[in-house]
């Protein structure tokens, strides 16, 4: 449960079921999940940050599976529950395999251990990376 | 500087110089960059990290580039200064183009905010993404 | 549950019950939430937590409610279920509205989004901010 | 230096011109910083960032002056140092005293501590903070 | 549950029974926790990530009680409720106290609170701690 | 340099002045780090802070020199240079070898790789951890 609720098709105002509808058809489903009904109190947020997801994951010079896989190495390294389980599930959608997915973790688990050898060991940037 | 100092291959011992010789050899590189260098203060961690980067980089269900891309997502929502500067770096090295670069930043970026709108609203995880 | 329980007043020695007693005084609340009744195994920690809650949460420059919005975007941030949920409680009671807390969460997302844009284009802080 | 470099006004192009001029408009401003001229590289996510954060930071329930001190919130907790640097100046310029700045600390200080106090005694959110 | 399910022992492979023998031997237990059940759909990962766990924990210049804390130091720090939970009960099963957990706590709690006091003072390194 | 600027001892009013004196008379030294410097613009949260501190890191169940390690794990984390340096020269005041140190990075290291193991594949709770 969001603290404010979740905000249903059949309650929304028609701000907020304009977006239901473009999400829904964007991703050819029946269904909105519970991260849109919590930020559907605030129509504003809603629009701009459906708005700026359905810009930023559009294929580009990164296809959809790839920019879906960033998203769960960030939401694991922040410990997003919520993240990792809805971008898990649409990593999926758009063809993540198991095998792929145990790369993905591997990867974020040892960015996630060099990180704090290079901090804790106070390693300066080599030149070489800074031109 | 590491807090240690660097270990440069002419004062490296033996277990030291044969994980740098390997590193410069898969590389195809003629240098060391310093976070093996302060890792090299303790040669069992220098050869158990370096073992595993081997086998969690290669090419597999990944390609090295998209590994490279997942590095510096990690990297930096961690804010951590030295990864961002080396895997940018590789990155480039394994193809990333500046706009390849730009959109993986738009994803990391968006992933670290809609990752504390998830937390915030504390938005329960949905049945369809148990499954 | 707390790994050690929870400790209820009827348990508590004196120190807590001290401690318990001036919480539920400063809130004019008729309960103490967990946090207290877990730390409650360490009654130093309880008192000095106690203790310095209490003096930087006062309303002083900032009132009361700034300050707990404050503690929601850092709690958020964290990914820190219990805080967000207990300061999200806080700060209602001391007056945040719906159209408030959207705000709040608005900020906080754009934070997290571009400090990691910050960070990963690994941009320098100009010199008009060192002064 | 962003990785990239810096985008200054004379050699940026038409779509990052119109975005440099509007900050500098919205700020009273007669400069840009250097956040700005590294995400320009991407006119895309340059626009994008720049109407979400004014969009976000603009006064509302929230002053100005508060929702720069939650940024600062935000970017102390992710260990941020340019986006301190730059809203530490922001909320100066919309009238942060040394006294805010000290109080802002303090109330970040201590709930980044109990955010883990919670955490490492796996504190079990509250049935009354539920509803 | 993990995404991809948990592996039990009766339908592990025998790449995937090596480890789970090896890992009740070391731990004289007669159970395998979810991790590395959840782990196990990797193979390699989990003969990888064991091996480092195995070498890592291993009683050396720092005896295993004191590396258990300092695992729970940094999971309360990421706010990672499974390894809270699992090496807490490690923990605990190689000797450490409720006064010595709560001692662990308040160091944790305090190291966060002045990592960000540090940051957002913007407080420079000293000369002294750069020797 | 802070933000705020570095407060001397030749500057400082009485209440820092005094804290000053205590934190050298605990530490036998004759200079102060530039952490209370910046805070002292706030003598309240000095005085708090260092209160906090002396009470937090005294030996007690968990010797001064564990005590300073799991700071570090903390600071390493975090990403906190400052808080890295300081604690890491204090840790080898206190008898820190560069064997334990390499031993701490280490278990730091392979506690953030397994806390986004166990955020990434979603692994539940033991009930055997529960109890």
């Amino acid at each position: 449960m969001a603290t404010l609720g979740l905000i249903e098709y059949a309650q929304a105002g028609p701000e907020v079921r304009a977006v239901y509808d473009e999400i829904m058809a964007v991703r050819k489903a029946d269904w909105i999940n519970n991260f849109w009904k919590a930020l559907a109190h605030d129509p504003v947020s809603l629009r701009r940050t459906w708005e700026s997801i359905k810009q930023v994951m559009v294929p580009g010079e990164l296809d959809h599976l790839t920019k879906q896989m960033i998203y769960i190495a960030v939401s694991a390294t922040n410990q997003c529950g919520y993240c990792i389980a809805s971008h898990t599930a649409a990593a999926r959608k758009a063809g993540m395999t198991d095998a792929m997915f145990a790369e993905l973790m591997a990867v974020v688990g040892m960015a996630n251990e060099t990180n704090r050898l290079a901090s804790g060991y106070q390693v300066e940037i080599d030149d070489a990376f800074k031109k």
